[in-house]
């Protein structure tokens, strides 16, 4: 019945991140130990690294399931939409402080930059075409190249996790947002 | 000879700030063990825990003496200008990685928090008394309040420390910032 083994393989994968983002979120990359996320995800270290390399594969494999979901916004709404997300409910991105901790490592470990930069290809991508037809469309401001805009919200939202990360304050930075997606737009309202 | 004896103060708390400095930007936070601080200062513990509570405090020493010299840059060239310094010298930044390192215990220990923002405030002021002036010079939009203004500059400021941390590509950020400088502008060119 390979149906039933996949929904099995599928849902035991998915019961291995739950856990796993509530244990990086608790105790950070580090303190995240094997022993933590075995209490975490209620299974064990020979049954979650089945179906995870290592501690940087389940790491790896949360990044690309936030960033699908949020690809599928930003296809839609644009990535300013998923910053107005991560704004709303800072507790669920409350794993994001990892991202964090996780800077020297992207610049001095080559192997663990490249597969940190391949999860977020879909999510560039998604921005991008979104921009490209806000842009055909009349709406985006076109004094200014895409790739520019596009680096531009990426800093933002660089800054947007490191804001939330560190639980720093989050006033006013809704109308922060506004002058974020109203500085790419054709006119200022 | 009073004088003197704070001369010879002030050079040894120079040396054991710019040894700290190289050695957190090496490093990180927790690497930063404390014989590392003595290597790198060419100075025993005695020494330099005489000049600096713990290593919090050596941190914080840290984090104060750049916000004042950027707060001094700011204070007539804006923040803006501050990021472009900081773009066009990244390994002069080296250890502001430790900033984000840093990110969970600013969530989690108050009085290291209280810390942190204290280091901030004159850089805060200097930001803002030049965006008030620039409002009264006309120079500034006046549809968005200075406190939005604000926030959204400390937002790229965050997300451009994040970037720099982590080594990642810094390709378009110079075109990124005459952007952010253009937002908050009175008008676009």
């Amino acid at each position: 019945m390979p149906k039933v083994s996949d929904d099995h393989l599928a849902a035991r994968r998915s019961q291995i991140l739950d856990g796993a983002r509530r244990c990086f979120a608790e105790y950070g990359y580090e303190g995240a130990t094997v022993r933590r996320l075995e209490e975490a995800t209620s299974l064990s270290r020979g049954a979650i690294f089945h179906h995870f390399k290592d501690k940087d594969g389940l790491f790896l494999a949360l990044a690309r399931d936030d960033a699908r979901r949020m690809a599928d916004v930003a296809a839609e709404q644009g990535l300013v939409q998923v910053m107005r997300d991560m704004l709303a409910a800072p507790d669920q991105f409350d794993w994001l402080g990892t991202r964090l901790e996780i800077a020297r490592r992207l610049k001095t470990d080559a192997e663990f930059r490249a597969g940190w930069s391949e999860r977020s290809v879909e999510l560039q991508d998604a921005v991008l075409s979104r921009l490209e037809r806000q842009k055909s469309a009349g709406r985006l401001r076109d004094d200014v190249p895409t790739a520019v805009l596009l680096g531009y919200l990426d800093l933002v939202m660089d800054g947007l996790v490191t804001r939330i990360a560190s639980g720093q304050g989050t006033e006013n930075l809704s109308a922060v947002l506004d002058l974020v997606e109203e500085s790419v737009r054709r006119d200022r309202p």
